[in-house]
């Protein structure tokens, strides 16, 4: 299987796209020169090309194993993990004071999709380790850093999040796990939590997890829920796990894909109760846990787009290998990329994921502007913009990633549908993306609840005008193989206009907004990914590369007159769409 | 995990969206009254529901395997293929001279998505057997008809059909069986074939395989094959199948889904030759599999909607269990089919399977019409209609069925991607469906530049000014809870007629038409499916039955105000995409 890291493009895209050479020219970045970043992200490449991607298919065939509590992960993941590790690279963004490197999160972000183009699930285990350290590098008691800090940083410890149960999954008011005070100052946890990603294996020498439970004086509701560091072996005098903690792996599920991962039942206190920790103040564990949930949100984005990138590369050379029918202009069978349904399935394929690239490094680039930005004005719009932009990254680069994963199945004909060709695996490990860390449908009420209302819906309409801002630089620029790409920009930015004041309305209704979020959310993502194209056109047309500058022509022109042009249809859904949804007529429709 | 039949409901769509009522009133279906049909089919959807149903889990675990050259399927499978056979099941749609009862296609039709609901892994023997006793019976000689039919039509053989070589899959026109003849009228048949489903197996006494292959004298291209009945046992005197054939299943493929269906590599002639009979004419033999296309393309169509069915059946009791998050007028947890979102994807669910269906049954009353109508004319223009039809069924309920299911996995949530609950085999069933019996591609291809041509383009203005007198239906009836439904279609049809005349336009290349394919397929289903919905609306207002007039209401609002939406972004994608699918621009952008 062919696969190679799209790192020169990909920096392309973060420069040009998502604004990063804009925020040099604000003085952002400034210890990060172009030659570092390139070759810093080239050395990643050549890891998730040469060591991690051959693990992706072995992984999903091996999957992993239970035997009296212990997991086994497939052949070669450990090794291939500790020397990730040892590496440095789960040091990329964590604050330097327990060694991490502190670097910005433009390039975290490109980093964990280069891990996510050579596994998904071998990706997820570094992904879930990042966000404990964010939650404990900003809550944790500076005595809970020391000790656990260095070695979750390292990567020599791994780490999960333990929020769901059975009963408790999107909404975690349900959740039942409880913890009693000690009066040692420590907690006794009990409870079972579902669905734990890398809940239990033997890649790491511990494992730290984050756990939600209640405390038995805690409020109802989510304002009730305090979070708790559970590690897998407790430590001994000198810091190394030794001793058994009460928690075990009681199942791994079978799933649909991402086989390499196990996904874990956790249960905790069996045996008297489980050894742990507060992280931050009694109750207020899911503002603990929200300190993550941008970067992980956005990591989650990046999987769907990085699936993306391996079923077009996948699926881009099989068309050009595979021959069947014949063409204009060519003798014999001819490859089936020259027939005009294939171009277009590969066109959409390669221009989903590459629109869908540029919102996710825009949330990155945005983030970056809220940590380092000198002006307290300007970093808080920017982490305004970071998070309008997040819930679009996640849903829309993991809907894109199952559309794109399911078109390489079709390019593939009868052969996708055949495992050993590793077209379906692909739409299989993409299948969980638009579910975890907050399905999209999640995302999208908190798009149009909570991000579209930040400063009286100032942010978003900056965000929009930016986007007409660049239809306009396409309908000036005007460059050559741009098609109607302005005008249809510009339509989608009069859709997301439309449909953005008619939610904004104080007539509107909650109900009414919920109803168009999701169909809202793709409008957006439709316009910002129009928008980013584009400019990575028209950066493309500046540069001395006439072979790149054709492509992004072609791929932002090609967006633009067949998939932009749903906008005007998104925004039907939305403006009209909600009383479609509710009422005695629909309660019949839904009756079991 | 519950599933029931919805017979009632199929019944209904037949009637008045497909016209089945219409039909009987120009005197079709004399001999099957309504009693007699719904009679047939609520017997049909107990032997799906209590027999075939429970098989389709455990065929999903079980799967199939080969040993030393048996095939073994799984448990339960050949005892209920047998039990389906001799309750007559196989012999519907057969002409009666070889035990046949000569039902209407409608007929098979629904009972025929009935058995695809059970189990569409299951399902499948029987629809490539219907397929090879429709080929026999129009272009095998009496002996072979004489020899061959009864058993196939009573189901104690079954068969298969052996198109696909590993180099030529969509363009038969590269296949490389051989046959020679053996000058006592028999042939002698070499090569192998792949993707041959249920090749192998032993759930009936004899195969017959129905094998595409070049005499040594053929012309090149598909000019040159030939259609072969091969058995994998050859007839002693009586009849009985005893000696061994020279055919053997060389590997079965390990498959995303349908596992209980085998895949088999079928070898010919590795012993000397395989002993064949023609079918029709030799050089002829595409000629002879087209003959039985257009059912087959239907049946696989109603595979899609029959996964459909069942994923959104499972989703909505799902819907009405789980309880997450508050709701409004729901105290406490609230199920969460009283989210808006969920009840987005719920009604997506239920609308795209019933519009689906409507347009596979329209079809299917079609070909009834082309078989009984008295009126030569009348046949010849029903036949035209069903052929442009079919591509439609076929590529939108296959697509659908992809579609629905997938959001079924999203409406589980997390618990959706655990195999356990049944939603993801859905997915993984339904996504061979627009890849077999001719991708969507070649659906899309065929509708463009085979069928809207037929009669001058006579019949698709004939077929489109029917779905503009359901808009105008809607509009002038205006029954309660339609919404802007007619408006939505009359503009759904609007856009359908100007890239039915831009297609049809003299000065139109061939390129631009292939490129606007898929596109206008999908533009012209949501039409015809969106005016399939509105007569169901309009026929269950006339009825006492208040609550079917609600639901069926709601389903048809909520398809115009949702679906319909996307008819004029679809038709610029027609009518302008074009241009962005080809040119150096373009080759670039797919260079790899």
């Amino acid at each position: 299987m062919t696969y190679r890291a799209p790192v020169a493009d990909m920096l392309f895209t973060l420069e040009h796209a998502a604004g990063l050479a804009a925020a040099r020219g604000e003085g952002l970045y400034a210890e990060l020169d172009r030659d570092t970043l390139s070759a810093i992200l080239e050395e990643a490449g050549s890891f998730a090309t040469e060591k991690i991607a051959p693990l992706n298919a072995v992984g999903d065939r091996q999957g992993c194993s239970l035997a009296e509590g212990r997991v086994s992960t497939p052949e070669g993941w450990a090794a291939t993990y500790k020397e990730w590790a040892a590496a440095g690279w789960n040091t990329i963004l964590a604050e330097e004071a327990h060694g991490g490197q502190g670097m910005p999160t433009a390039v975290w972000a490109l980093a964990s999709e280069l891990w996510s183009q050579g596994s998904v699930a071998f990706g997820l285990c570094p992904l879930l380790t990042q966000g404990a350290v964010e939650a404990l590098e900003r809550h944790a008691s500076q005595e809970l850093k020391a000790t656990w800090l260095p070695k979750l940083v390292s990567g020599e410890w791994t780490a999960t999040m333990n929020l769901t149960e059975p009963q408790a999954g999107s909404d975690l008011a349900l959740l039942k796990a409880r913890a009693e005070r000690a009066g040692d100052g420590t907690y006794r946890i009990f409870g079972q939590k579902i669905f734990i990603t890398y809940g239990e294996h033997e890649m790491a020498d511990d494992i730290v997890h984050l756990v939600l439970a209640r405390l038995p004086d805690a409020p109802e509701g989510t304002r009730g829920i305090s979070l708790f560091l559970v590690p897998k072996l407790l430590l001994d005098e000198s810091g190394t796990p030794s001793k058994r903690n009460d928690v075990v792996c009681a199942g791994i599920e079978e799933k649909l894909g991402i086989h390499g991962s196990p996904t874990c039942t956790m249960v905790y206190g069996d045996k008297g109760g489980a050894t742990g920790w507060l992280v931050g103040e009694e109750h207020r564990g899911l503002a603990c846990m929200f300190t993550m949930m941008n970067n992980a949100r956005l990591a989650v984005g990046l999987q769907g787009v990085a699936l993306a990138e391996r079923a077009t590369q996948h699926a881009l050379a099989f068309a050009h290998e595979r021959r069947q029918g014949r063409a204009e202009g060519v003798s014999g069978a001819a490859p089936i990329v020259a027939h005009p349904d294939v171009r277009r399935m590969l066109l959409t394929m390669r221009a989903m994921t590459a629109a869908a690239r540029g919102i996710c490094y825009r949330a990155a680039v945005e983030l970056d502007r809220a940590r380092f930005s000198a002006d307290p004005n300007e970093a808080k719009a920017a982490q305004e913009r970071a998070s309008l932009l997040i819930p679009i990254a996640k849903a829309f680069g993991t809907d894109i990633g199952c559309e794109v994963a399911s078109l390489g199945v079709q390019v593939f004909g009868g052969m996708g549908y055949v495992e050993e060709t590793g077209a379906a695996q692909f739409l299989r490990d993409a299948r969980i993306t638009p579910i975890y860390e907050g399905t999209n449908g999640v995302q999208a009420i908190d798009l149009v609840t909570r991000k579209l209302p930040q400063s009286g819906g100032e942010t978003a309409r900056g965000v929009i005008a930016g986007l007409r801002a660049s239809a306009s630089r396409a309908a000036e620029a005007h460059p050559q193989g741009l098609g109607h790409a302005a005008r249809r920009l510009d339509e989608a930015v009069d859709a997301l206009e439309s449909a953005t004041a008619w939610l904004a309305a104080p007539e509107r209704t909650q109900a009414e907004a919920l109803a168009g979020a999701t169909p809202y959310l793709r409008l957006f993502a439709l316009a910002a990914g129009g928008a980013s194209l584009v400019e990575e056109a028209l950066a493309a047309a500046k540069t001395n590369d006439a072979e790149a500058a054709r492509s992004k022509a072609a791929i932002a022109r090609f967006f633009a007159e067949n998939l932009l042009t749903a906008a005007a249809g998104l925004e039907l859904s939305v403006t009209e769409g909600a009383g479609s949804l509710a009422g005695e007529d629909v309660e019949a429709a839904l009756a079991v």
